[in-house]
């Protein structure tokens, strides 16, 4: 029997008060954790939490960036939608959209990168088995 | 020959983009980041750092409030006030005052314990000499 | 008939990757946005919203207080639980207690006033009838 | 007599406790808030600010992205550099770089549009030339 793999999720999520700014709209910065915030809900569907240190591993980001298209306010109702976009031995990358409805609001993506302590720095190091077996590339969205 | 002994911190700080809301204004959730700005810089000042860990211990909060007089908002320059306002064996107790030129703006007051791991969780110890011989209670505000 | 008045509003969260600190625990100034989060919600659940605007009004808050009794760490589920303790002709004052199933994190309160705008200040105001009329102070806890 | 041009901008900075995150190191939605504080301060170095609303205009972000190489930690002192990329009639780009030392520690670049308001919406507008004549282009980096 083999567990379900995980290559997209999906949040629901609202904005708070404290996340907009003085132009009235979402601060460009929260985008950011709007995406780890359905990053790690999708390790936690999959059994796993980003913050194990299961095998002394960690996962620190490499790159991050977002393009954004239409602006949020505060209570707007959104949906966060993270995709597996690439796997390697030890990196992985996502894919993020965010939409309010069948608006496109924003467009993102991440690479992180498992490593693990090397003297007082960090080297790449292969995913631990139950964490690499447990996601799959999204299909291409149509 | 004994170093100075600190009381009294004054923080200059200007407010950034991100810290306001749909208000108009700094959120209020940010006047404790401030508060908190101007301890550590007081203890930067004092040769240590709230962070070292030394001897084991760490410092969690036991409490933080603010009376809120009149709002910050975006570039406002203002100034941190932290003073000791209690010190005891194993906790202490600060004010801090936030003005933007004579006009207060803020005031508010947070206590802090000093604490060593005990099995699962964590217990009262007594402040390490080098932290507690670094600072003294300020004399009362005229 | 009447609608229902809310006087108590219970919010079911997690904590985010975001809200932690290098001392591995939610940062003291989240416990603030967690009560205000509750406490919109409790507004959205009565049919309104805090940021409507209408009449001119807003709601600064007057202070904010919290007690830590215990930390709260990465993925834990948490509640927040508002209480509207106070209200008065234009400020209202509610009480917020976090809870680990039955276990207390921390107990916080807040007030806030109604204003509007006065020349290039802001002065008190009687609450609108349809804010007013949808809250009640909360009994007593047992 | 004209007003000196800016093309560069560089900030020195401190890690703030409330910046880090329970891996020990700076979260990365933080860097996206340097790149903005020092953007701002060269618009206030510019005689400028970005919140003016002078004219009507407004200037929301259409991208940011960063490349991280190195973790920040709680206390670490840095600089932020920002130069202006390119200009076009109506957005601007900036490219970031954080430096500790001579170390660094990630690179960015976010890219703005001015834009007015069009009914519910907004739309692009030529940059007012108060703004525009108080930037230039930097040199390439050597």
């Amino acid at each position: 029997m083999t567990a379900r793999r995980w290559s997209e999720y999906r949040l629901r999520r609202r904005v708070n008060f404290y996340e907009t700014d003085c132009a009235g709209i979402v601060h460009f910065s929260w985008f950011f954790r709007y995406l780890e915030e359905a990053e790690h809900a999708m390790w936690r569907a999959a059994g796993l939490s980003i913050a194990s240190g299961a095998g002394g591993v960690g996962f620190p980001r490499v790159n991050a960036s977002f393009d954004y298209h239409r602006p949020l306010r505060f209570e707007d109702e959104f949906d966060v939608v993270v995709r597996v976009a690439a796997i390697g031995q030890s990196s992985m990358r996502y894919d993020c959209e965010i939409f309010m409805g069948d608006v496109r609001i924003a467009s993102g993506t991440t690479s992180m990168v498992c490593v693990v302590r090397d003297g007082a720095g960090l080297k790449a190091a292969p995913f631990p088995p139950d964490v690499i077996s447990r996601f799959e590339v999204a299909p291409t969205a149509p």
